[in-house]
């Protein structure tokens, strides 16, 4: 036999097994989405590489997989392009396409492409897979799943306010207990200038973020290498470790900041965005983290940042305030906010906390056996019975021994066996085995429909 | 500003509207997948080009996206490769990976890759987008999606005799009426003999596939063509002119197949399949139609295709039976069956019928206007009761103009706007106006509740 095929590194199959968890993560997700009232979008895997290459940085583009060019791809390549095997140049002449890299260009692309036609504000989720040529490794893959959600074209904060209720509640239902941080990037740029150090915003910004990887010291190290001042780095200390709730950090950060329009004016949409979330109970943690940065150089208002509170495992859920996303595709001055959902660390997390129940890991509900020909037109009619009450059964297809069919039932936790031999036709009845406590039931055919509603399809199945 | 960004020729975005008519399809055939003991599948969209070539024929492989190796995809390349200019030898040098072309393949590969953990027979759906650089033109992609159900593992006819009840079910829960064709590969090998040709059984499928696209004359011109003898043609003309049911089309066939073990069996496989289907009735009508070939040389048995009653758009659904379909990944003797349901075509159906009611277009059952910053911990207080009683509602996010705001409902067709501004406040109500009927209504606070039960969630939303 030839050797077993395989799929490529940093790609995955999805068994039946993971698929039921993974729709169950994504079934949930979509129903808050759509509850706050963000509408679905999707965009196709397939972009211009004129539309992906540029947003993401040089690294970016270098992960970015490129598809050749069908036909004679060689055609307007000139032979020293050829010869002279600069790559970076060749790919561009052998390649117009690339595959979804993020779900967020795509979104900025889709909103310029079609702002005639998009009422604003507009709100829309978007779940979808994207590739990276990343070296793969655990916990990272080369396709993977975003869940998106960002509402563009209102700079309310109460848009920040709802999506940290979304969180919130996605999370809660999820029965995932977690910390949800939030900073605003007017704050870091106001403490930059505080410090006398506007200039080198994304420098600290970047060195700050690593805070709790890698500790203070290496990341006052970090600062000095970039160029900042001791007299800077000594003042900045202080501001990253003050203490107490949100309201007690601000209280302290309107004296250090009272010098910086900017940075009162991040004071100003924390204090507004914490006023909202006070009016109502929320299941998990909320702390505003002074530290948090999220590098991503596009935020310039709120940040935000999840973890879970029991499974260290880097942050499942974050995002931010962008004010310009569109403006690199022409479109300038519409402000979106929004969050993306990692559904493979929440996966993981749900995994490791053993939070996924047998309710999602089994389908079908009964499996009739198979007695063979003479049994079969009652065997149908006892299965389109159960269809009928949206009852997930199966018929085992082949006359094969009754103990290879229980163990398939068995493989497979289905719950319920249901026999309909020869004795069962001419008594009119069906046996029913409950498989996980091993009991028989004798039902009379004529009393089937109210046994399954009232024993079968009791738990919501 | 720059000009407006594109997508490649032959992709699609998928706007909010068009989303929910999708999830409609999709959800439906979906859960009569379920509801029959089909268990969800996913493979990568990347897979090895190694898995791909060589399955789809010559112009398959050519029509396959090919990803370019990344990092420096020359450093294996010979100048020699390079100055030859062999499109083909070079893209196998320099592209390790493809994207997905259909389903099945990766199917296949999935079983051979996971037979040891895999419970035959397997029933698996799968539903996925897959890609061909072919030329794009109405109606057909670049980027698709493929609703697939197939079981493994199972020589049955009771499979195939399912697979009719799921495509019965699924277009009568989509309201399509359809005309389901079958016919069995083994009588078209059987007629093939019949008349002499046993040898060239590929060629009269493929002509006489085309039997009601090109008429008789031009598909007995294509015969001889292909080097098929003239009495043989003349042979075949009473075979495909049979007329009336599956019972007495079966009954001539038995006495003209009478000498071919293959086309008796082929009748016996019919008739059995028949025999299950008339135990009860169908939503659709069911034929047996000895030109349908479905060109697809791998079945092996049966052969389904399903086409719209009332729009003439080719086939909406279509399989049948293979024996060796993971043969080729070095696994022999598996035979199964399946059918792939056609989204982008059923959506056009649809479409065209005018079945998509309101239901799938609008999503959010209720917009709560903005009165300011005095109005809103009032309003967030009826949103969460809205949302705890899965109402989809949303809040509009800026204090505009309350025409905007109305005018936003209107647009995005929210059957509902609630306004809660100071004057509800100060009288503990809220007035609700239904945006069909134009009609107002002011309901108490501690009313709302039941208000809410009874009249927003009456229609199930």
């Amino acid at each position: 036999m030839a050797n077993k095929p395989s799929i490529p590194k940093g790609t995955r199959d999805f068994s039946p097994d993971e698929m039921l968890r993974r729709e169950f993560i994504f079934d949930t997700v979509k129903s808050v989405f759509k509850l706050y009232g963000y509408q679905p979008l999707e965009t196709p895997a397939i972009e211009n590489l004129s539309t992906l290459l540029g947003k993401y940085g040089e690294e970016g583009d270098r992960l970015i997989f490129k598809i050749l060019n069908s036909g004679d791809f060689l055609s307007d390549v000139g032979s020293d392009d050829l010869t002279e095997r600069n790559t970076a140049k060749l790919s561009g002449l052998i390649c117009e396409k690339g595959l979804r890299y993020d779900l967020t260009v795509p979104f900025a692309r889709y909103v310029v492409q079609h702002r005639d036609e998009i009422l604003f504000p507009f709100r829309r989720y978007q779940i979808q897979p994207v590739w990276r040529a990343d070296r793969p490794q655990k916990g990272r893959y080369r396709e993977f799943f975003q869940c998106d959600v960002d509402v563009i074209g209102s700079d309310s904060l109460l848009n920040e306010y709802e999506l940290i209720r979304i969180i919130d509640e996605i999370f809660a239902k999820l029965k995932i207990n977690v910390v949800t941080k939030v900073n605003n990037r007017k704050l870091l740029a106001g403490i930059a200038e505080y410090i006398g150090e506007e200039n080198k915003i994304i420098d600290i910004t970047i060195a700050i973020d690593k805070l709790e990887k890698i500790g203070a010291d290496a990341v006052n190290q970090e600062l000095i290498e970039k160029g900042i001042s001791s007299e800077a780095v000594a003042k900045l200390q202080p501001v990253l470790k003050l203490e107490g709730g949100a309201s007690v950090k601000l209280e302290k950060l309107r004296s250090i900041l009272a010098r910086s329009v900017t940075g009162m004016q991040g004071i100003s949409e924390i204090s507004e965005l914490f006023s909202y979330i006070e009016t109502g109970l929320l299941n998990g943690s909320l702390e505003l983290d002074l530290t948090l940065a999220r590098g991503l150089n596009y935020y310039t208002g709120t940040i935000i940042e999840v973890k879970s509170a029991d499974i260290s495992i880097g942050s499942i859920c974050g995002g931010g305030r962008y004010d310009n996303l569109t403006g690199v595709f022409g479109l300038e001055g519409i402000s979106g906010v929004g969050v993306s959902f990692g559904a493979d660390r929440i996966y993981d997390v749900m995994t490791q906390l053993n939070l996924f129940s047998s309710r999602e890991t089994s389908l079908s509900k009964v499996l009739v056996l198979n007695f063979g020909n003479s049994a079969f037109e009652y065997a149908f009619k006892i299965l389109s019975l159960m269809r009928s009450l949206d009852i997930k059964s199966e018929f085992y297809p082949d006359p094969a021994k009754i103990k290879k069919q229980i163990s398939y039932a068995d493989g497979r936790k289905i719950p319920y066996i249901l026999i309909a031999g020869d004795d069962e036709i001419k008594a009119d009845i069906v046996t029913v085995r409950d498989m996980t406590s091993g009991q028989q039931q004798k039902v009379p055919l004529r009393n089937l429909k109210e046994y399954l509603i009232k024993e079968i399809s009791k738990d919501g199945f």
